[in-house]
């Protein structure tokens, strides 16, 4: 008898993206004439640059040459791209090459990391988060059964809020239920808050003191301006020995199509064994992406190296900027409404507290209706967000201009 | 205390591809002027076709372009390729479009679908067989740990052996103990072996029979010659209820280095919930896919439909009856020495059972330091692959041809 993972069956109804666009699919067959502007799911508008488009010609046409064809490439990723990393990324800090693995994206890598590590770990996880860091420990049975706010049982939350300026507090739970494995994503996602450096220090200490990992999303650090906020969590003294960091070419170069990202796996992070020993997490992701992955698309990667060069870096810039600015404006306009609004600095997302008691979806359903926008509801990246709505500065900049116009006008 | 999955300590040393290449590596440093021929690893010589060249050239320029750039796909794959696949693949098959998901290849999703069942499934696979489906069930936890042979106590084990003629027999365990879940690969990695469509008949009334379900890798479906061998398990009637196939472009069309597959999940399918009740597994592999996975490329999943058009396919059919005809080379070589031999018909693997007693592994040494030539062996895929090597025939022709000549002055 075939029986299925019953975790499973613990999951919420549909993953968040997926019911966004149903609930948009069936609005749009009812009003075919309403122009949507999305500001919702994290997709970029596009196109790719001209270096990558270079790029991505160069190396498929390679593909078509037999003596440039490249088949089956390492798994951890080609070493043109993990020495490119290290060395525009992390030049000043302790990581190198061969702890770079090369994935078809972060989320793939978020999902997946969880894997390395024993059924009964405990989770700690900011609350709203990126839903998948939830979603991939309830399949696995960490987290037990949701109550009726779709708070999970076996999760430790650290609240984020507009009373506590979106920064988590260390957990509050007695020495023995305290974490083993902590998601932080700074600039966040969705409230688009990030961390000082001595904000950060607090959890790689806390780690270091507790033996616990953290797991450390950083898709959002392109976004960036202010100084003095780490962009990598390697910028914390000790954090090599506690942290594993995600990167994500699909907001910074807009990969969200091409599919590229990666991880750093220090090969001084350790987990511990069933005997005690220490056990390199380096080794064992190895083992995972070796034996369960096929390495990312070769063209795919040579696409990536292109946005670190000077004239990739620059275009890098100039898009995070012009998200910025609709990011910005996004938030102003909230703001000049009188409206609690977070993010929107550092950050593509602007966060915005709901007027009363308004529920997030409600409000989805409102703003589709009333001013056909997409917008994501606070409600899908955790309890925490059940009055909160997520806004995006990553449409163009027309769209963003008319939409802050029909947002203007809704009556809430 | 972040302890880890360890079950991941119970794997074997290395991932096979990994171990090959390790010490292939030792041996080119040590012997540099050596001109090394890969009849190993399952890398195809490429380089890409035409049609699919094109693809991507038009897919690129796309997304450079405002008008016509794609971010976020669907996680289960464009339409436009779920459709070709449907119509290309299963015209007279009862598969329908949204029954297909598309992936980033074969390998991923044969080693991530074990997720969807319970912890204590019992699974059985052929032996030998490609690592891929044993090691992602050990790090799951359902085998737990090996003997000195490599033979996993928690795995059922269906042997294929020259005896036999490499056709795996029902599992001879008591009723309570029989499989809930059963790995079958034909054409088959490594023994390049096929079933008839009786002989595949009786693994899908076992399934019926015992509530079990078949994981189907159909990856080298494209290398059938043999009319009446069936391409898909499909075309065996009830396999709708009881299977699940996958796919690949790997070595059809040389997607090894694009990255390309797809699954099929019929409806029909289901497993059991804890309350007893029947659970589909295509709503589960879409929640998997959904949190875990983003898509694969856009340009790639365009290269992939240019395949089934009908230059593409006569591009496949030219690449495979070049590899088929390696591997026949291959087969006619060892045959002429009086050795036993399996595959290199309806196949690109040629499964050598080796002189005596004779290991697989001496034999890779011996072969690489005599002859310079890497295949792989059979160890790496199960305990019944310790006395036979797998060569292939994705070499080029000349390469190919010189590799036989060296063969042939083997002294073993």
């Amino acid at each position: 008898m075939t029986r299925i993972n019953a975790n499973y069956l613990n999951l919420p109804g549909g993953y968040l993206f997926s019911e966004v666009a149903r609930r948009v699919a069936t609005f749009s067959a009812a009003n075919p004439e309403a122009r949507i502007i999305r500001l919702g799911i994290g997709d970029v508008a596009g196109p790719l640059s001209p270096v990558v488009i270079q790029a991505l010609q160069k190396a498929v046409a390679e593909q078509g040459e037999a003596a440039h064809f490249r088949g089956y490439g390492p798994e951890q990723g080609y070493d043109f791209l993990r020495n490119t990393i290290a060395a525009a990324e992390y030049a000043e800090l302790p990581v190198s090459p061969d702890e770079i693995f090369i994935s078809d994206g972060a989320k793939c890598d978020l999902g997946n990391f969880q894997e390395l590590f024993a059924a009964d770990c405990r989770i700690a996880l900011t609350d709203p988060v990126y839903p998948v860091y939830a979603d991939a420990n309830v399949m696995a049975g960490r987290a037990g059964r949701a109550d009726e706010d779709g708070r999970f049982k076996g999760l430790i939350y650290l609240p984020c809020t507009a009373e506590n300026n979106f920064v988590p507090e260390l957990p509050s739970v007695p020495a023995q239920e305290r974490p083993d494995i902590i998601y932080l994503c700074f600039p966040n996602n969705p409230t688009g808050t990030v961390l000082t450096r001595s904000q950060l220090q607090v959890w790689v200490d806390y780690a270091r003191e507790n033996d616990a990992l953290i797991l450390f999303d950083a898709a959002y650090e392109a976004f960036i301006r202010e100084p003095g906020i780490p962009r990598s969590i390697y910028e914390i003294p000790g954090a090599r020995d506690v942290a594993v960091e995600f990167r994500s070419y699909s907001k910074t170069a807009g990969f969200t199509g091409l599919r590229c990202g990666f991880a750093v796996v220090p090969k001084t992070v350790t987990g511990t064994g069933p005997d005690g020993k220490r056990v390199p997490l380096h080794a064992l992701w190895n083992r995972r992406q070796t034996t369960k992955f096929n390495g990312c698309s070769y063209i795919v990667q040579r696409a990536a190296e292109a946005t670190h060069s000077p004239e990739g870096k620059a275009e890098t810039m100039a898009a995070t900027d012009a998200y910025l600015a609709n990011a910005r404006a996004i938030r102003d306009a909230f703001e000049s409404m009188g409206l609690t609004v977070a993010g929107g600095h550092n950050s593509p997302y602007v966060w915005l507290r709901l007027p009363g008691d308004m529920d997030s979806w409600q409000f989805f359903d409102l703003l589709l209706a009333q001013a056909h926008i997409v917008g994501t509801p606070g409600a899908g990246f955790g309890p925490g967000g059940k009055h909160y709505f997520r806004f995006t500065g990553f449409g163009n900049q027309a769209d963003t201009a008319e939409a802050i116009d029909r947002l203007r006008g809704l009556s809430l």
